[in-house]
């Protein structure tokens, strides 16, 4: 038997817990509503790596402007000790206020040069104004960052009150791609999976062996695809949008080593595990 | 010597008329600013192509929904017969908004049965709930027709007051794009150039034969692209953009038969077409 390593089990496998713009205080809340004990150092959200990221290039103290939720822009001045501007403060602004504004490179305020990236994630309130500032940056400062927090095009949107069947909704890979195409420019860095930098990060964050970790998820292109990309272990679950069916006829690069209806699966494989130490 | 036929040549070849967003007729009060007399007959936007497009389908009376402004709405409901919705009516609803509706397809107001088509073009007030709506119904419907003006990526963007250099900010292709990744549907027409259904539709409407009709541009990806699809000749001007070394360096289908610096070239060869009429 492989052996594996993980938070805990989930009691009741059918609930999903949607990370979209929540911080791991938030995640690891969540985790106890489930009956799971979990700490928020045993959390890594995409929005923990890109903060990590900056942090890496030395960037403390300098503005980073944010396509995203509050709790990315906290996580941003937490680990890297940047001041991030935009978010919340440039929602529901049109092409009007940057017309009114002057838009252009040489009045952006704080100049480009001040900025020393762009951070976009998931954000429930896009607007023109964000996607024309981000991109400006960019455009006016090539030293300037450019940081995707995910690259899913979409996630399936729960409604919390009334609503029979579920839809779906833009994720943060959406607004990276408007940012992207205004600006020229491709990402330097897409921190959540399948990002090879989240896998490096993760096994160096953990001290984990990918031969003894397995990575279990229920989407072949981003779960089982960043598991393969960082040599561990996969086993596909089938609680989301992909089918069993897919995941078994997927490319070698997709193509889970393990199929299971459930991640009960895995209460046998822990107890056994347990068992034996 | 070819023979050209053209609306008019424009006295102040530096002088761009930015047709984001505008009718026919604003566009033709645009040109008459200029000197040029233009009647909105000899005038397609690619808002009138999206019309000519639905009325083809025989969707009139249906509801159409919008991500674009106002000028493609009236088009729309002038050219198709269709009901518009959306638009203005959904600048800057945020996630919040579709939470608070309980978003799913079920639920969609008015039902996504009775939705023909999601158009999508340029928008100065893009919101989350615009994309999540238009995603939606091309989600519940696989009828619904996923119709996108442009697939222009961004434009440069003029201050009107104030501001020393412009910059770029993001047009209608952005928005398509938003739609296209959240549904999973790729668009069924794009009408703006290069497209090949606009070369069709303008060489029909004015009788043109593209032996003797030329594609006069400063762009190779759209311009001269689209000449060239509809196999007309193809002359760039050096007023945008692309650089003359670019376009002619520029790939067998983006590479334009003339280059000129300026279309004030066109002023000698219309002058002599007409002493040989």
């Amino acid at each position: 038997m492989v052996p594996l390593r993980g938070l805990a089990l989930a009691r009741r496998p059918s609930e999903t817990i949607p990370a979209i713009g929540k911080s791991p205080a938030m995640v690891a809340a969540e985790f106890e509503k489930l009956g799971i004990d979990a700490s928020t150092s045993e959390i890594t959200t995409s929005a923990c790596v890109a903060g990590d990221y900056l942090s890496s290039k030395g960037v403390e103290g300098s503005y980073v402007y944010v396509i995203g939720e509050p709790a990315l822009m906290s996580m941003l001045s937490e680990r890297a000790g940047v001041r991030p501007i935009g978010g919340p403060d440039d929602a529901g602004k049109s092409k009007r206020t940057l017309q009114s504004e002057g838009h252009s490179i040489a009045t952006l305020d704080p100049p480009a040069g001040d900025v020393s990236a762009v951070v976009v994630g998931a954000d429930g309130d896009i607007s023109y104004y964000k996607v024309a500032k981000a991109a400006a940056y960019l455009l006016g400062n090539p030293r300037c960052l450019f940081v995707s927090t995910n690259p899913d095009p979409a996630y399936s949107f729960a409604p919390r009150a009334g609503g029979t069947a579920a839809t779906l909704a833009p994720a943060g890979g959406v607004w990276a791609r408007c940012v992207a195409m205004t600006s020229g420019r491709e990402p330097d860095i897409v921190c959540g999976k399948p990002s090879r930098s989240l896998g490096k990060h993760m096994l160096s964050a953990y001290g984990l062996d990918p031969a003894t970790t397995c990575m279990v998820g229920d989407r072949v292109d981003t779960d089982i695809e960043f598991g393969r990309a960082a040599g561990m272990h996969t086993l596909f679950v089938e609680s989301g949008t992909t089918t069993a069916e897919a995941a078994a006829a997927a490319g070698p690069e997709q193509r889970p080593d393990f199929i299971a209806e459930s991640i009960a699966v895995l209460e046998a494989a822990l107890v056994g595990e347990a068992a034996s130490d």
